[in-house]
């Protein structure tokens, strides 16, 4: 267990080791009944003194995420929901004593469960998209072109592609050539791809906060510190990040403009301009992280960060796929200059490239008016069903639970009463046959417990009046049961 | 540019410094006529002595990779070849400011070389796959399940996919399960998986050298120090490693035993016993890459070490698509433990997972006796070409160009006469329409110039007949320009 901190930082050392814990329990990477190192030897591992690792101690003791048995040593805590026996000696023991450099992945930790209703989902129904369609030009392309099984393409994607979706992009006024786009394997590797290429130990990452939890994990695997700049209705604080740039120099600011997420809030063209002013008195870099901007119910979000970028601040990704295939997991990464040429070296080293297969099944969509014609269908498709769970929560939630109605995306973030952590409601909810996004997964550090996410566009309308009406059950059960739990103590 | 020297190292400080600036060069990642640091800023940065950086900087000088301007500084050589014209002023320039990670990309750049002959490309020739039956059982497995496009997979890979994988590994006695199978986007994305997840900042990794060079770039990336093991002609030199070992504690060892990625030797079976035997001793991780063992001309090669490791120390990777469908980039992991887990929440991180289609894609030839008749007719259409080689090879080099003779993969090891640069002669042969892999390049310090690798696999008979022809030419034709050059001082 490598642990770190940050003494420049406003947040108290011990509570960056109580985080750094629980980072790592929270990703399933100190399973259940691990033994955690002793105060000494941890105080100095880190370089702290021992009464800061004694509080962290107890704060994880408090929070039921650790324990300690008298002359035996301090456990990682046993599952709540009780049910798991004392691990057995195996012989693959020796490897828990093999450091990494992993220190948390949440996000694919709650990705991974499955549900009657997966609210956590944030991919479209599949009964939205063209799949027959699509089906019918992969078996063109393949009987034309067969060998598009049996070879590699360029590391940078596939020129063609590469040609259709500068064009794609050109639309929306991003000035771009098929140059300067990269073919990447989802979003994910593009933010794996800036992190890892520009993103090092000690390095200052700005993101909102809430935000994408899985760029907290990958940010984090790299040793940065990531600082926290809230957001309100119109996208991130950009005064507060103006005023954290005085002390902290930043090397890169991740930002999700346009529907954010979790939030689904959008960021005011004014906010735009000051935080890419910033970019250039700060020479920091931008990452913008679009996924939806496409699917605006209303009017349309302002011009992305990268369409008024001529400095080459702003490395650009869209995750292409979201809207036409998921499965093929083909994502755009769009920059310029010399960051682009060390971006596209860190593909070669990442993987070779994406696979011919996938980047030739998005290839004919976007070619053609269909893609146009298959985005207002979404639109009016998904704006349906935000309206149709806003119309259900309202009747099934209890009055003190709030949520921000968003303008376009496929999120709702919704606000429980304060005193109910949503990561235990989501083990709780499980019985129900629900997942959502716990809010606390959001937060770089310093998270609040009381807010959850769910995604509007994954279930059919029938699906969706079903699961919130059980998810109203739930919440009303357990806040009734979070509420007799807090009282007990006093009867 | 940030350059770390390990001061444990049996490498002078100078030399360190110098392969850390020419590995930039060769990745294209320090671009021509970029401006180094002074010596005075280098020196302070890395923390060592004026002299250091002045040496290295002067052997820089003479072998022809930098240049210093009188009164203007140190800059990048332009390109031997000419034809570039001086760098214009351009509105990204402040990126050159901007620090990365990424010390070397080497092996991508010779990868994106086309030409005529590519006897670079160790690839199958598509003419020797079974596209035609792949594309039919696509066309078959979207017809019945149009959802694959739709619709994430585990992060783990498709469990359908990871249950033929864990019984086709059974076959070669490597017992394991669908539970311990980790689907990669191809053995790159293996690699990179285990160098971010275990191995950090000078950590010891130990590879052959010579090696493969994408899986120096890296653990390069990682900031590892990466200590050469000699390879003869049963493998890496054991006793050499152990040697080593006594010294410096291994993270990581990374080895390729059969059939081995350049050379093509086979690890005889008691030194597969004693690398393991250090393994346990060292309580250190094994990378296990496994390319080409099926495709054996002789007798059947040892048995893998992963075959023969109880304790959960071997990772091995496959890259099965290699020999079915290389463009859809499906490679396997098989490990145990801890070990296996943290390295699903990896790839977790980096991109929650492979793309379904391609999963689906390479599914049917592995359920079926098909893919046994294939990998037969694999080994008699290589060995075939492997003589036709060899043959060729004989009649048109020059006498003093020796080779082992592989007994199994892909792959030629040549060795030309001592005074010849191969990467030099890359550039040279590009004229006669052939590229190969340059012998520096395998490795990770200290490198051997002389040496080239020659793939039989990619190109057919035909094309194998005119390419060597033409390779023996221009070998003939460079080493008489490179003594000419030689001579022309003296004369």
């Amino acid at each position: 267990m490598q642990i770190e901190v940050n003494r420049q930082l406003p947040v108290p050392l011990a509570r960056q080791i109580y985080q750094a814990v629980v980072d790592r329990i929270q990703s399933n990477l100190l399973e259940e009944g691990t033994r955690l190192p002793s105060v000494r030897i941890l105080s100095k591992q880190i370089g702290v003194s021992l009464m800061t690792v004694v509080q962290a101690y107890n704060e994880l003791e408090q929070d039921g995420f650790i324990e300690r048995i008298q002359g035996k040593g301090t456990f990682v805590q046993k599952n709540k929901q009780g049910g798991t026996t004392d691990r057995q000696e195996s012989p693959y023991d020796w490897q828990l004593s093999v450091p990494d450099y992993l220190p948390r992945a949440q996000f694919s930790r709650y990705y991974q469960l499955s549900a009657r209703f997966e609210f956590f989902s944030s991919t479209i129904d599949p009964g939205l998209l063209p799949n027959r369609y699509l089906e019918k030009e992969i078996q063109r392309i393949l009987s034309q072109e067969p060998r598009i099984l049996s070879t590699y393409g360029d590391v940078q994607g596939d020129p063609v592609l590469r040609t259709e979706l500068a064009g794609y992009l050109r639309e929306s006024k991003i000035s771009t050539t098929s140059d300067e786009i990269l073919v990447t394997n989802g979003t994910q590797q593009g933010i794996d791809l800036v992190a890892r290429t520009f993103v090092g130990p000690g390095d200052i990452v700005f993101t909102e906060a809430p935000t994408y939890p899985a760029a907290i994990d990958v940010f984090r695997w790299r040793g940065a510190t990531i600082l926290p700049v809230p957001v309100d209705e119109h996208g991130m604080r950009v005064d507060m990040l103006a005023a954290l740039c005085e002390k902290y120099k930043p090397k890169l600011i991740y930002t999700m403009p346009t529907f954010q997420n979790p939030t689904g809030t959008v960021m005011s063209a004014q906010r735009r301009r000051q935080l890419l002013d910033i970019a250039y008195e700060t020479q920091c870099l931008v990452l913008e992280d679009d996924p939806w901007s496409e699917i605006h119910f209303g009017k349309q979000p302002p011009p992305s960060l990268k369409s008024m970028d001529s400095l080459g601040h702003v490395i650009y990704l869209k995750g292409l796929s979201k809207i036409l295939a998921p499965g093929c997991r083909v994502g755009v990464l769009a920059a310029s200059g010399t960051v682009f040429h060390r971006l596209v070296a860190a593909k070669g080293n990442t993987d070779l490239g994406s696979p011919m297969l996938t980047q030739k099944a998005v290839l004919p969509l976007l070619h053609s008016d269909r893609m146009r014609n298959h985005v207002k269908k979404l639109r009016i498709a998904l704006q349906l069903r935000r309206d149709l769970m806003i119309d259900l929560l309202s009747v099934h939630m209890p009055k003190d639970v709030n949520w921000l109605i968003p303008q376009g995306g496929v999120n709702l973030w919704l606000a429980l009463p304060v005193q109910i952590d949503t990561e235990d409601f989501l083990g709780y909810a499980r019985n129900y046959q629900i997942t959502f996004l716990p809010g606390a997964a959001c937060y770089p550090i310093e998270s609040k417990h009381h807010f959850l996410r769910l995604s509007f566009s994954y279930l059919n309308e029938k699906e969706i009046e079903e699961g919130i009406k059980e998810l109203g059950k739930a919440t009303q059960s357990f806040i009734k049961a979070t509420a007799a739990y807090r009282k007990a103590p006093i009867v």
